[in-house]
């Protein structure tokens, strides 16, 4: 009887990710809150009709502060007492567009999307995850921002969103020290490379390999998990690039 | 013959910065770009007087886009056809009272300053330092932002100072990595903590050994320095405080 809530629903991983809670039994989960922008597209419609009220649609601008606070009244309202238990920070920006550091104009709005408003979702719906029986938050992340692995990645084409990705993981980190007491776990996943609107039609994972893959990373021990920074794992691709993105292993910062 | 910029020099280790530098000899280090933000206090004043033309203000905001350009525009008519040589960011901003992410409204004003400004400020110089013969840049971070070590600098008390030094570290590890081949040195460095108006007065080190060891960190190979994230090194410090601070050792992400 879970609830979640992710960002970024309307397509992609975070709509994957919806579709994937809806195959488990209602007993399992129970709601899914699809955070979104404006009006849901037909896909995402098509689910909710489908969902015997299970997925909520929120409306959320990540990075309004306003909109955040207003979010967390509505799931507030709609849970009815209950708390909140897993938060999925899926929502980000980036570039498919080659952008190196040396003709990014800024890294400002990578920041804003990718980890102030991770930041400020997290900690606006804390409150209601400390009333949550999972106390799960899982910020989606990526390999190329690890800074271990700089070199690997310089293929990657968007510089700043891997800058972005490094403060995610750090923010990921501090956050599972914080709240580690609490019985809170943070996870920090990289879901490699996928096609999605954001990863382009060459990537190498379908969206839904990719979504389903995420969510069971939190099939994990919360002692694997709390404070890591960790690939999807599918089988069959576990090395496939050369590039370890899909072996379920930590990955070093 | 050198030049170098340093930010946030009016006080602090930029300041120690720019004293250390003006005890070499001309024939060694020729011009010291002291960048601040307003008019010289006293203490700057008197350095400038005392050094016969070597130190020279340069006015820069270092969160203002128009300021950068500004001052990049300066600096190379101060140059007069010569490149600069190295470039120290080491502006930043920190709070001393305990923030944990928990209670930080927002992580943007550290991105601002501590991340996308050296960003910008780096970018803006490139054409001078391309034309320099040491192609050096000094980045002041901070081994508070080791994700690796998250745990134990919880007793660091701006998390938000934290991610935005990650950040900064995987930016100079980028920048290292995309201009490596036109022989340039990015190199991300902990001075620790030091007794500046930022550190407060119960920090470890007094600024100017904090200032002196920062520069003596250049004195390494390039090949030491390229990419790397490293501590200064403090005689009889190196682990005085049993937190591996002043080793002079890389640290990892």
């Amino acid at each position: 009887m879970a609830s979640y809530l992710i960002t970024g629903a309307s397509r992609g991983l975070g709509f994957e990710m919806v579709k994937a809670l809806l195959q488990k039994p209602a007993s399992e989960v129970s709601t899914v809150f699809a955070a979104i922008r404006s009006v849901p597209p037909p896909a995402l419609e098509e689910v909710i009709a489908q969902s015997q009220g299970r997925v909520v649609v929120v409306k959320l601008e990540v990075s309004d502060e306003a909109s955040i606070a207003a979010a967390a009244n509505d799931v507030r309202d709609k849970l009815a007492g209950r708390g909140l238990d897993v938060l999925i920070n899926n929502a980000a920006i980036a570039s498919m567009t080659p952008t190196p550091l040396t003709a990014a104009t800024t890294l400002q709005n990578a920041f804003k999307v990718n980890v102030d408003a991770v930041h400020r979702i997290t900690v606006a719906f804390l409150p209601l995850l400390r009333e949550g029986t999972k106390k799960t938050v899982l910020n989606v992340s990526s390999i190329v921002g690890s800074i271990t692995h700089t070199k690997r990645f310089m293929i990657s084409p968007d510089h700043g969103y891997r800058v972005s990705k490094a403060a995610l993981n750090c923010l990921t980190s501090i956050f599972a020290c914080e709240l580690e007491d609490e019985g809170f776990t943070f996870v920090a996943v990289s879901p490699g490379w996928c096609r999605t609107d954001q990863g382009g039609q060459y990537a190498d994972l379908d969206a839904q390999t990719g979504g389903v893959a995420l969510l069971e990373v939190l099939d994990k021990d919360r002692s694997e998990l709390n404070g890591k920074f960790v690939n999807i794992k599918v089988a069959g691709w576990e090395n496939a690039t050369g590039l370890h993105q899909y072996d379920g292993a930590e990955i070093p910062w």
